[in-house]
């Protein structure tokens, strides 16, 4: 049983044995216009002393770049570098082995924060927990800090809008593919499914155009590069001709499905 | 060739042909928490003459409800009644052909404000674009009116939050599917991902029950009801052992990709 009313203030509140730690938020920002951030999104980053983000090394990073018009002068920012690691393959052993180093690090860095009684506010493009960088951070942390997540619009939904294509309709089913699978895998799934969103383009692009075009569904296919954001591309992917897919870029399929 | 100078304002502005035609917009409300409205949906709301929304005949709606805290006084709300169709089954044709029928009527009120000059926004529980109503609007207006959609955050993504548990990490592939599938389709898709959401539960719940149990996913599944609402609940499927699922409800199958 515990002794203590929690309504008198700490003994001492200097004391750091007695600092209450702070909370971490995994916010969503939406897929990149910033009028998209959610309400309460604008309120965690408007009212946390700490934001932190993910960038790559000499970058600014998309998160903070979104979310740049609604800082507050003052906050404490913690960018969170990605180690350069383009010159170990994806499928390199090293390659996970260098991000969970990377991961580990970055956790203690917003642990000190957290232990210092300070909430750090972990912005991220799209949804926290539809294959977010935050969900490493999450996992590492959540059974030491109390945890908090808010939604976001996910960077398919932006997509999606921008091309103005409703993607699942009645009894559609709806599979979401990582451009990263192999090519025979992606023509299968694509081959069984009403409606489909092809994520993680990049250097994948030429395979994921050949899977779709195996799958017979060229005609169907959108190809939708940088959703909501400036620079913002829409085209039938049949007339997309070259082969290179920024990383903010996926395919739809949009569904045909019961229409009354 | 347009020899009129737009510029030039309407000989009269007061003539009902010289009327700009207002704009349909499709504005995604996120699961139901009112501070995941996204700013752009809160500006709408806030701006627009009319707020159209579909209801239950008898009920307000949920969509009325989650924008509720939103509202301008003196807006003009349109709500646009579906007809009682719970005596017809939904696979026969009748029910289609009612809803068709609902649709066009539909369409026509929000075409009657949109005539008039007025901006019509029409608010939609989750994002407009996935498995939305708004879309039956859209399909019939877009080719007569300006249109403009805003996407907002999926119930999906408002259940795996409740729920604390991180969707799809790495390669897994997501699939999304609609209760109303036949159980034997349910089982094999189900078997064949790394990740589901499977929505529209409902009178559908014992089936999707079944078919997660003969995939082998029991243990894994989520429950979640009424995600991001009041009323929301959280639990393993396992432990949920009655029948019923109201409408707002849908299970999650987490995925277990590579962490890291
Ligand atoms: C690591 S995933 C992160 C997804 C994010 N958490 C979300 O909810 O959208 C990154 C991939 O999402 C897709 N993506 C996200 N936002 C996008 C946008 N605005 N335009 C195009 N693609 C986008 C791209 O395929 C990109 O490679
Ligand atoms: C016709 S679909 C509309 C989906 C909506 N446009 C969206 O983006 O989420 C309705 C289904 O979505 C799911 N759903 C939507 N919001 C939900 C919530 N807050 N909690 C649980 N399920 C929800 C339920 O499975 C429900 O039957």
């Amino acid at each position: 049983m515990n002794m203590i009313d929690p309504n008198l203030p700490a003994t001492d509140p200097g004391d750091a044995a007695t600092v209450v730690a702070g909370t971490l938020h995994g916010v969503g920002l939406g897929p990149g216009d910033p009028e998209l951030l959610t309400m309460r999104a604008v309120r965690l980053v408007q009212e946390s002393p700490v934001v932190a983000y993910f960038a790559k090394k000499g970058r600014r990073g998309h998160a903070r770049t979104i979310v740049d018009r609604w800082l507050q002068p003052g906050v404490r920012e913690l960018p969170l570098y990605y180690p350069v690691t383009t010159e170990i393959a994806h499928a390199d052993p090293a390659y996970n082995a260098a991000l969970a180093d990377f991961y580990a690090e970055a956790a203690t860095a917003v642990a000190l924060e957290l232990g210092a009684g300070r909430d750090v506010v972990l912005v991220c493009e799209g949804d926290p927990l539809f294959y977010g960088s935050f969900m490493h951070l999450y996992i590492r942390l959540k059974d030491r800090f109390r945890t908090a997540i808010t939604p976001g619009v996910t960077g398919m939904s932006g997509c999606w809008t921008a091309a103005g294509q409703p993607i699942t309709w009645g009894d559609d089913v709806l599979t979401v593919l990582p451009g990263t699978l192999p090519e025979a895998d992606l023509t299968r799934r694509l081959a069984t499914t009403d409606a489909a969103v092809i994520m993680k383009l990049g250097t994948n692009f030429p395979k994921v155009r050949a899977a779709v075009a195996a799958a017979g569904l060229l005609e169907r296919a959108v190809y939708v590069e940088r959703g909501t954001m400036a620079g913002e591309t829409v085209l039938p992917l049949i007339e997309k001709t070259d082969d290179s897919a920024p990383y903010f870029s996926l395919v739809l399929i949009p569904g045909n499905g019961r229409r009354p």
